[in-house]
């Protein structure tokens, strides 16, 4: 650091502490753009609360490069690129909460809603490769799915299966684009587009890929 | 109608009269790019079912132009653009839903919710202009906020006040980007990226303008 | 004119009065961009040639502005802004053409294609408002659909439609983006993108509200 | 994968075994966006139903990543990036479907459509770098493509290849824009655009780069 | 005029009244934006100069509102929006400048561009409707347009023509796209793209309907 | 109003009536999008309160809709559609803050400026049309311009002025893209992208047309 | 290079060395975009020129790639991607400007600013990561924060920071988006167009992660 | 290759070797997309027949990659990523064309120009680094400039160099916007978007990054 200016702040990383109490859940670290000193940071702050924390967007190569000693701390799956530091919240007596995808490609995505969701202690139920080109593969789901109270639809390219569901189904349907396609699937963006405009009504949806905003989501709604 | 097709549907318009059964809310009538005649069908349709119908988007022009009859038979609210065909759901004894906005020109999409929610039988609470330009207006809501389950927050241009809202309180924030702004405001598209990437947990987001869509997924998590 | 200028171009509309017997229907003429004079001469061309003419997005007040000689000439159906001038084909002894929509408001052009079709002489089915978020109005028009070579599929926001029938039944589905919708429908952008990364197998698509278009798409099919 | 969830589908795979039946033609796997244990599950269940199988976009380092019994199983082509699990349909007796390329550098997406077609066993035609640019090079092949039924023309940049044929073959043309070119080009958002507003009637496109889009949609128009 | 500011300026229009003499041509006054009281500013300028002016983009309601005057001293041609006031140049004993149109809906662009040549002195040669659709119809010109030294080529939706036009003759080619089309032909974008990603060498383009642009640079390129 | 609701907020205009005490300028009324009804309300609270008051962005149509009784209360200029209710400050002693212009068609916005520091007191210098087509006008203007610390520099097009200018003088330079222009102009993002990119150092940016926001800007560093 | 061309500059990079006398500070260097050779040739010329240099986005591959003379005479400091040649100049004492954060992923761009400031001797205050998810972090700061003249606020995904506190302190609020964030925080396009489009009166912006300028409009504003 | 397709066309490449008689200079070969096969037997055509060719945007992997005997052919230039096969037409006796630069980054894309012009045997002047932020770089270049009749302005972030270029000489300005930059610079599409809406009158612009496309235009222009 330079020594000609004041750093006002003592830590550059201020973890927010107190957001449990305020809306029920506590602080995840979003590490892709994060330096590695930065995440080490993060960790040693929860370490010293005695906080449990979430990572998430953990590149592999990130916790590569974290330390021996930060890295053994962490349950890490590298599918959905989470970590729990410490001990997930014990599992809730509440109904499941519901995960499909419209492909196996957009897994990945699905289970960083799974983990999030486990980590705070919430069941949840996993549908795979449901998407609608094949809709017999749905249909038979259906009767399970009507049964939750909450689901989270997992999709990319044209993104057809959150509405096609919630045109079925009571629940409340969170959807999450994913960056799943090539050519104008632009990154998520056609399918973040169509869910937005879903001639079903109620859907609601998250940036792409956000599969741990879709979870806190759901978790509030859980309350 | 041109006499060499032959048009296998015995009517244009096919109300989904079932879907109170599956997902728990009528079919509701998004008028703006009908026809004055299939407005009017759909209306017929409705009184010949004996269902009760709610209008959206309904043009005040649009309105004007429909037969006397029909015209007479609908409650219609000109600045949030709904109609009521039919006696509205008997308010139902649950907690009420809070719905906020930035600032005043957002209260036309704030009222499409609040009027939707109403003919469902949900009651609402209402706070307006409590944009974050000016924090004190929403700090002084936020013992009133912080004790409704849903809060269906709409905002155009920055559309900071959701991510500060969900950042204080644990309740679902169904955030409603609007269409207020100019230049770079693009007709709501930065409002709503701004929401899609909010540093706020668990924020899930509509299309623009789009009250009804909030006001669905609201009765969704509230059953 | 301004004449210090040299116009090599003995008429400024040249009608391809040769195309039938090259691509093997004749050239419509697409009205909206052009002057009320230019469509006029057009009219005198096709007279002059004793062919009829198909006329394409002809506006209500294009339509009112013509001298009446040639308005009487017309017969105009404001609903798909299509007119016809002289006999339309004689009706081919060929399988019909399916054109379905996704929603009422779709119907105008899917009408454009049915009357570009009509005017060659090829027989049609029409299929109203059977989007997929009420899916049940599908299913019990599947039967029907698949003995169709080939469907037009006509539909607006998220355009989940023709992804849904693409996966049930093997004709060529010829998927037609409207521009119904507002916010993120982007005119029939979304649509249009959603339509492009279906996860459908072998869905061709066409330009936003383009039903000529998908007409002689199926035409050439058809030969 | 974490025990306090429950995953209801047996597979997370869920190969569409009866699509032949409803459509025609069997399912393939886009490979580029699965994890190599996800293309080894879907080999696997194609072996186990004693199906063949076509795999698409199967990126050179995916295919090197298999494990040596399923590698020896395909028969990969590293230009078009297919692969085929099997043995491919027995040729049939209809008329070739031409395939043909704007320049050189659209040559792997003409071949994703060629290799395609014979997996189905449909046979084709191919005529390369024929761009409009050097008008000469397709006018000496158009009495060749006037006698095909379906012409499938793949160009990036501005794409004007399918344009000037269209006007001048009655074929049905399936257009497929590339990512080819730099700047404004746009990774094929300019050739998609240009296809879809051509002036010529009843062309149809496709996703770019969709070499298999094209290769489906003519097999649905040849049924 | 708020008089607690200070205007520096004597003028709020400052007619660039020396251009003649850096760059060979004098400043032409761009109408649309303006409001009249500031046309009716620069018409003056002019007159008290004793130039004569060319006026570009002057909508038929903006010349209607002009004070009598000022009018009558206007040679107004509302097809291309352009006025004359003064005398235009004598002609120059010069080659020819091509004009050329893919459609009939791009003559008024074509015509801002004539216009503004032939105020200047500059002889044009027109040729009208000659897409690419129709080839034929470019074909039979083409001995006429090898022998022009500069061609302006005017033409929308996907602009195939000038790319056409550049592989065959050794013109310096200047593109003009327009804003004819609908759907993705979003306003002359695609077109304007379409041209700079043209196959075709060394075609240069100006913006969306900027006749005038055209003509300046063919000035620019004849001196 | 639906009294099936509770509205929590005594009124739907809170006016932030602290404003000049936080950050030493009070609220402006942005009219555009909000109902006649809305600006009544807010100026019956200004004149409760007894403070003047900026309406910015207030359409001729909207003034005209006013009650007598407000609209006389209003000193209007329907150039740059600002109004004052109540007396502007008193003139303050500092240097005089520059508004420049690239084109006559730029003024309605720099008066939009120019009024706002008017209405809080501040001295402005106007100079128009000085764009660097004609690099001479600005030139001219140099040595005044130096002389002032800040310079409000409204362009719209290409936007080149505020480039030329920050590269030429010390003021803290604020630039504000004009919605002026055709084609790629595209209602002012490319003057905005331009001047965003500026190769001068130090430029800031306001919103397309906001001449208000620079003039806040101004105010903000004249303390 | 070719010896057929004359080149007529003397040398491929001029230093604009005269910038201190005209605008206060001199040029910096980006070095991202240039070859090594281009660096060192500046580097060369400020040498001889005897000048001190600021450099800016000089990649950690490029300062490896210099040649050890010119790498031993920088300060680099590979966080914010500067170096220094030369002495900075000494310490002005004038008011600190304040650099803050939204979050830990923002402080490389907020410490190109800080840096930038440094060189040219401006005193700094830090204040990181007080995003608005977490509104205490950013209220116990307040005070300070409204003792400065200036503010550097740096934030990315929502970037509600600079809108909050731009309502809440009197000073120049100069806003820097930054391209954190994944999905439709578009590299910071949303952050910037949602800090454009603030409803915090006077709020400038810079270009996405342009830390450099903030510091240049700063020192501007300090003069 | 697949045996079951039939390859009507003899040689993947077609080169266009009739093109210096129909456009007066020859095809040149767009390397990057190509695969190395692909640039060989372009190559070996070229030398079979008995023509030099130019190679742009060859990259220094694929040089390196050609066979030897094909590499030590090519006089490689990897700073402007071009190639000459055979020898350089002679040095013509006409004027040079002049290549400005805004910077130093843009020199690549000059060299581009330079280089292609000098194959064809055209004479150059080049000037670089004379961007607009520091005027007088430009200013004592002028009355070289104005001696020129055809200039190439290359030129990247706002591109305003161009602009202030063509309001000061009469000659022919192609400008090429590049790919410097970032932020809104958009990969070029800022520079691009800024010059075709430039308030110069007569501009014309290439594709971004396309010196060898203004060069070929300036060779049009002076045949």
């Amino acid at each position: 650091m330079n020594d000609i200016t004041t750093n006002l702040t003592t830590d550059v990383v201020q973890l927010d502490l107190a957001r449990p109490d305020r809306i029920g859940f506590g602080e995840a670290v979003l590490c892709e753009p994060k330096t590695v000193e930065q995440i080490v940071r993060a960790l040693d702050q929860a370490r010293d609360a005695g906080q449990a924390m979430l990572l998430t967007r953990l590149q592999p190569q990130q916790f590569a490069a974290l330390p021996a000693e930060h890295r053994t701390g962490l349950e890490y799956d590298p599918l959905s690129r989470t970590a729990f530091r410490g001990q997930p919240a014990p599992r809730r007596a509440c109904a499941p909460i519901a995960v499909v995808t419209g492909g196996t490609s957009d897994i990945p995505v699905a289970r960083e809603a799974i983990r999030s969701l486990a980590f705070h202690g919430y069941p949840t139920s996993e549908i795979y490769d449901v998407g609608v080109a094949g809709l017999w593969r749905l249909q038979r789901r259906l009767d399970d799915l009507a049964r939750h109270p909450v689901i989270i639809a997992v999709a990319g390219m044209d993104a057809a299966l959150p509405t096609v569901l919630a045109g079925l189904v009571p629940a409340l349907v969170i959807a999450v684009p994913t960056s799943v396609g090539y050519g104008v699937a632009e990154g998520g963006r056609t399918a973040l587009n169509s869910l937005l405009t879903s001639c079903a009504p109620g859907l609601v949806v998250t940036n792409i890929d956000n599969g741990y905003g879709a979870a806190c989501a759901a978790m509030r709604s859980m309350r």
